[in-house]
C-alpha cells in the first residue's frame, strides 16, 4: 500500500528530501528519464540513482515503455520512469454555465474515465457538491478503482477564483458568484481541493500533455466567445497578486473606443472575441450561426466566413503583439474554441503579431523567434488542467 | 586566501552542494539571517547549519551588525551573515551617449568606489576598453584592493544586448551597434564579463538595494526621454526568446496613432517619454528645458510644468493599466528620470492605472492591491545593477 507515503511525499512541500523532491517532479510531468530528473530537480546523479532505487523497490515508480502513448513526456525519454499509476488517482471537475464535466487520471498522467453531467441553466452550487458525490462514487465503482487512492480534486471554473478559492465577479457562471469551491466540493468530497480559472487551467493542460510539454515559459491566448489567457513562467503559472495577470481581454487597443463590461473603453475583448462577428453573421445569413458553424463555412470556403475569422484574428494579432513586447515569450499557444480553425486563424494572427510587436521576426535568428502555434487540448483543456492541479499540488485551498 | 574558493563556489551553477548554494544566495541578496538562508535556499536547517560554521571557519561568511548601513538585506534579519568583504571585489560599467561610469563594490555588497569618465560623443568601443582598463587598475592600487579579489565586470548598455553580448539596435549609442561587449571588456580585463541593458540592470539595483528588496515579483517602469522597462518573475529577469521582454515604451496604446520610430503606430514612448512635453514648454518659455529643470518648476508651483507631468502621467498610466492587465504585478517601480518628481508625478499616475487597468484597487483587499512606487536608486540604477549582474551571476557572457 504506496498511498499514504505518496500522498505525504506530494503534500510536504517544504520537504527537500531526494524522494519527495523526485516523486513530486514525476508528479508534474508524467513521465522522465533518470537523467532528466536529475537535470530537473538540480539533484547529484547519484543522489537521484539511489533515491530512484529506493523508490522503485517501494513499487512507488514504475519503469514505462518509451513508446506509444505513455511517451508523452520532454524529450524523447530513453528508459523512462513514472509513478506507479496503482500509487493514486485524481479527479477533474470543470464548471461551465449549464453542465459539469468529471475526469479521472491517474498519477502516471492517464486519463481512466470522463463524464459530461447536464446542469441546467443556474444550477445551484450545493446541487454541484451532491453531484460530484454521486459521479465520482458511482465512477470508482465501475472502474474498480480504490476511493483510498483519491489523492484530490481540482476544480476548473469559468471565471476567477481567489486563492482561498472564492469565485469573484463571475459573469460566466453567476450563481457561483461569491460562493468558495472547498466549502462545496471540500464538504461534499471530504478531499483535498485544488481551484482556478478555466484559462489557467488550460494553460497547465498545455504544458503537461499539449503544445507547451517541455517550455517553462509561455503565453496561453484564447479567443472564443471572451479573450482571456494565461501567462506561465519558469514553469509557473503567474496568477498576479489579485488573480489578474492573463486578462488579456481587458488590454485596451483603443482609448477612445466602445464601453466594455469591465468599465474601460477599447478592451480588445470587443473586437478579437467572436460575439460580434457571429451576431453580424447571423444576420447575414438570417440564422443563428455558432463558432464551429463559422469554422465548418470557412473550410468550404465561404468568403464571410473567412473574412470574418481574418479580421478578428488581425485584432487578436495587436493585442498579441502588446503582449509581445511586455513579455516577447518563446512561445504562444492559441487557446480557446476559434483554435480550432486552425491555420485559418494562424495565418493572418501570426502575419498581425509580427506586424504589431516590437522584435520582429525577418530581423532576428529562428531560434530567437516567438513560435505560435494552436493548442492540442482545446477541447476539453480545462478539464484536463483541472487534474494538472492536484498533480502539481498547484493553488491548492486551505 | 578564500578568493579561488569562493570564485568557484559563484561559478559553479550546476553544484547544489550545501556551501555553494548558500554563497550564491548570501551573494544575490546581501545579507541574511541562518533562517533567512534556509527559507531561501529550501535546505534542511541542520544542513545550513553544518555548512554556515563550515563556511565560517574558512572566513568566507562572516557576521554582521544588524544596525546601520548594512542592515539593508531582507525584512530585519536577528543575527546576520554575509560574505566576507575580503573574499572578493566587482566592478561594474554603465556605458551611456558621452560617458563612462565605474563602481567598485565589494561581495557583501557595499559601495568602494565610484568614478564618471567623460568620453566625448560617439567615442570607440576598443577606446572604451582602454579606459576601462586604465580606471579598474588606478582604483584597484587606490584603494589598496588586490586585482586578484576582482570576480568579474557587469556592464550596463543605454541599449538592447542579446544573450551573446552584442549591442543590438543601439539607438542611443550609436557606435556600439553590433560589438560584443564581451571583446570588448574580456580582451582589455581578463576577466568574466557580465551585461545587459540599463533597464534591467537598474531592475537588479532595485531588486538587491532599492525598492524592491523582498519581492520576488515586480515591474519597473523608466519614464525617462525614452519609455522602457523590466519584469521580474520569481526572483529572475524576464527577458524573452530575443531579449524583448519589458519594452514597454513599444506598446502600442493607438492602432491610428503617430509612426514611431519602430515601425509601429501609437507607441507608448510617443506619449509618455518627456521628449514632446520638453520642447513644448520649451517653446514656451523660450529656453531649452531639462527634464530636471521641469521637476524643479513644478515642485516651485508652476502650471505649465505640473499639467505637462500630469498628462504624460495619464498616459504612462494606461500603458501601466495594460501592464496591470497582463501580469498584474504585485508592485510596480516607476524609474527613470522622471521618478525624481516624486508624488508630483505618481499621484495622477497612480489614478489613471487605477482607471486603466482591470482590477481596481477599490474592489479589493489592500494585501492585494498592486503598489506603485518610485525607485531608490533612480540617479545610479544602472551602475549598481551592473555590480548585481555579476553577485547574481546574471547574463555572463560565454
Amino acid at each position: 500500500m504506496t498511498k499514504p507515503l505518496l500522498k505525504s511525499l506530494l503534500n510536504d512541500r517544504l520537504s527537500a528530501s531526494p524522494e519527495s523532491l523526485i516523486v513530486r517532479c514525476l508528479s508534474e510531468r508524467g513521465v522522465l528519464s533518470a537523467s532528466q530528473i536529475t537535470r530537473v530537480t538540480g539533484l547529484a546523479r547519484s543522489t537521484v540513482s539511489t533515491a530512484l532505487a529506493g523508490l522503485r523497490k517501494s513499487g512507488m515508480v514504475v519503469e514505462t515503455l518509451a513508446s506509444g502513448d505513455r511517451a508523452r513526456g520532454i524529450g524523447r525519454p530513453a528508459a523512462t520512469l513514472t509513478l506507479n499509476p496503482a500509487a493514486g488517482t485524481c479527479v477533474g471537475i470543470h464548471l461551465s454555465l449549464d453542465e459539469m464535466r468529471f475526469v479521472v487520471a491517474d498519477v502516471s498522467h492517464s486519463v481512466i474515465a470522463e463524464q459530461t453531467i447536464p446542469m441546467g441553466l443556474d444550477y445551484q452550487p450545493r446541487q454541484a457538491g451532491q453531484v460530484a458525490k454521486s459521479v465520482i462514487t458511482r465512477c470508482y465503482e465501475e472502474n474498480g478503482l480504490p476511493m483510498a487512492g483519491l489523492l484530490g480534486v481540482g476544480v476548473s471554473v469559468s471565471g476567477p477564483v481567489s486563492r482561498e478559492g472564492v469565485v469573484l465577479r463571475a459573469s460566466i457562471v453567476p450563481t457561483w458568484a461569491g460562493v468558495n469551491i472547498r466549502d462545496v466540493f471540500g464538504a461534499a468530497l471530504e478531499q483535498p481541493i485544488f481551484a482556478d480559472n478555466e484559462s489557467n487551467c488550460a494553460a497547465i493542460a498545455e504544458l503537461m500533455w499539449g503544445a507547451a510539454v517541455g517550455h517553462d515559459d509561455f503565453v496561453l491566448f484564447k479567443i472564443d466567445l471572451g479573450v482571456g489567457g494565461a501567462v506561465v513562467q519558469q514553469g509557473r503559472l503567474v496568477t498576479g497578486i489579485a488573480g489578474g495577470a492573463g486578462e488579456f481581454g481587458h488590454i485596451s487597443i483603443d482609448p477612445g473606443g466602445d464601453l466594455c463590461r469591465c468599465g474601460n473603453r477599447g478592451c480588445l475583448e470587443l473586437y478579437a472575441s467572436f460575439v460580434r462577428p457571429l451576431e453580424q453573421i447571423s444576420r447575414i445569413v438570417r440564422r443563428p450561426v455558432t463558432m464551429d458553424d463559422v469554422i465548418e463555412m470557412a473550410e468550404r470556403g465561404d468568403v464571410r466566413a473567412l473574412r470574418m475569422i481574418e479580421d478578428t484574428a488581425e485584432v487578436a494579432g495587436r493585442g498579441l503583439g502588446v503582449i509581445g513586447s511586455v513579455l516577447n515569450p518563446p512561445l504562444i499557444i492559441i487557446g480557446g474554441r476559434m483554435a480550432l480553425a486552425g491555420d485559418i486563424l494562424l495565418a493572418p494572427l501570426v502575419a498581425s503579431y509580427e506586424r504589431h510587436t516590437l522584435i520582429k521576426s525577418r530581423d532576428i535568428a529562428p531560434a530567437l523567434r516567438t513560435r505560435i502555434t494552436v493548442g492540442k487540448h482545446t477541447e476539453n483543456d480545462a478539464l484536463l488542467g483541472a487534474v494538472g492541479l492536484v498533480l502539481r499540488h498547484n493553488s491548492r485551498l486551505q
